[in-house]
């Protein structure tokens, strides 16, 4: 279906990712509904439960809906930007936490082995090397970002192999019969990035899309707006062109994301978008091709200030709000068993034909 | 630990319920947010999922959280104000719906089964013989209530029974080791009795607190609020006493309910509580005796319009809000889940020091 030659451009990568990605059918959306309404319960009681399926036959255009083989792709990278004191933790926790997560003992293990969710964990420009660990995919574009708040993050060959990772992730998913993928991320530094690429999309001040992150204090989050007015000024971001932005204020893993974002939705899999960051690299696929938003669910509303703004661009309304700020994809694990049960349901349930229960009245 | 003579009165069965629910401690609080901040995690980045678990350390006081035997109670009885048309369908639909429980067909069967939690169906005053079925607790107290429109909805004996099947719910439960319940309801009219209540015990008018249940149209909820007022005229229940609104606009599966969630109280089990039903008898409990809320999580907000307030008398903020408005227990059911994901994060996490990862800098 889709061939990527190593040495195409990121605008090449992405062109013909936009171009394959659907349009979805409103046809399946009435047959969706029509079975819905069939199943024991009062018309609509299931509130958003039942969008989400409507939604998913449209996506996957079947009957019974396909849940199985979920995944998270949980994708690592160091930001130039963390030498500039923008987060609460030392810029080692990136790779320290891509071991935590080989070793089972981060917050998404956890989450994931509840809800019977694989975790795929990317190392796309963590600094340094990692221990070889059964589990880690390494697909290593750079030992991190430049600094931003100096010039642009990121050649434009890294962009195009970071896009190319989040592109054959997304392939790999499909040919192994995926349906549901959800996105994660872990790199120390990143709210800054995914707050600069949100400043640019929306053109709102700085101070108005950054947040505390892992912690800052008032002092910090206020050092932190400055570090992004300076990224921005120094950079030029055009704001109309998403390849641009991520180029110059963006990171590896927000890049891998929007590949994997387009790409999965080229390949008509569902994709539970996680926090902040996610939603950053959501937002940049959206810009590229607007139609990759019918492929979309906002796992959660996260705390970051920024996320409201980037879930408009978007078009998505958030199915849970817990107040979770953790990103790795935690959010992404909870929602998606939310969906799964939306399926289920879907799939499952008596109709009131076939449990001999008595229609409504009028 | 509790004896239940048969002929206690209903004032008597609570009364030494209520006596046994304890205070929770805050030593046990101060254990719980010391053991989450050593979790490889920014501070509070879980957000509500550790306010969860600290509280379930406070109900359990245990440094170890106890998720298993997951229960949801799913208590069906009739109404006699269901005679009055205010509901979209016919009385017949709950014993129907009781059957479709039974053999799985239900939306609380199928999330249920996704989510590991048994579901117990409770026959607490459902019209006619239900066919005997594996699973089915026989616990009827009468063929349904009483028209409220007209009178009380039981007699005194008959308020007595039905609580008691509720608190002896609540001592099976801890006897086989459950630690976490969820409540659960089916009956056809039962939105029109949780409205009554709504109104008396927060003095709204009846306008403000009734919504279209299963599926009423406009024409039907006014309606469904003349009868609502006509039943307190009629009974002139008194506010500040929840035995006498049980008895006189109450129903045979919320009395059930207000006698399992102080039972479940006093015994330490947490209680998930479903919607707008399951909050009204929630709301009573708490009335009863306002230590129960300490042991209460609300699972979502429920689409009816007296939800909000009913929310407020029991001092929780739903866990979710998925637009749901079904009952059976299904927004238990997915809540749950959220809370165990909550226990497991809290027992399974690695910390910093095991998974050798960097503290704060600051």
């Amino acid at each position: 279906m889709v061939e990527l030659c190593t040495n195409r451009s990121a605008r090449e990568i992405l062109h013909e990712m936009a171009g394959q990605v659907p349009a979805l059918d409103s046809q399946w959306q009435e047959r969706a509904v029509r079975h819905l309404d069939g199943l024991t319960k009062p018309i609509g009681s299931l509130g958003r439960l039942e969008e989400i399926a409507a939604r998913l036959v449209c996506i996957q255009q079947k009957e019974v809906l396909d849940c199985k083989n979920k995944t998270i792709y949980t994708l690592a990278a160091d930001h130039g930007v963390s030498e500039e004191g923008v987060s609460a933790y030392p810029k080692a926790v990136t790779g320290q936490m891509v071991q935590n997560f080989l070793t089972g003992g981060a917050a998404i293990n956890v989450l994931c082995r509840q809800f019977g969710i694989e975790v795929v964990v990317v190392d796309i420009g963590v600094d340094g090397r990692m221990d070889l660990a059964p589990g880690l995919v390494d697909r290593k574009v750079s030992d991190g970002t430049h600094n931003i708040a100096r010039g642009p993050a990121m050649e434009e060959d890294e962009l195009a192999a970071a896009l190319r990772v989040g592109v054959e992730l997304a392939a790999g998913a499909a040919e192994r019969g995926g349906a549901l993928i959800g996105t994660g991320e872990m790199g120390i530094g990143n709210t800054t990035v995914a707050s600069a690429i949100t400043a640019v999309l929306t053109g709102k001040p700085a101070s108005q899309v950054t947040g505390m992150g892992t912690g800052l204090d008032p002092k910090g989050v206020e050092r932190k707006i400055a570090v992004i007015e300076r990224a921005i000024a120094v950079n030029h971001p055009n704001p109309s062109d998403a390849l641009d932005i991520l180029r110059k204020v963006g990171g590896f893993e927000i890049a891998g994301l929007t590949g994997l974002i387009l790409g999965a939705a080229a390949r008509r899999l569902t994709v539970v978008v996680d926090g902040f960051i996610s939603t950053a690299a959501a937002a940049l696929a959206c810009a590229i091709q607007p139609r990759v938003g019918g492929f979309l669910f906002a796992a959660h509303r996260s705390s970051e200030p920024g996320h409201g703004a980037l879930l408009e661009l978007i078009g998505q309304r958030p199915l849970l709000d817990l107040e979770m700020r953790l990103g790795e994809g935690t959010g992404s694990a909870l929602a998606m068993a939310v969906i799964e049960s939306a399926a289920k349901l879907f799939n499952e349930m008596a109709t009131f034909s076939s449990a001999h229960v008595s229609g409504a009245v009028s």
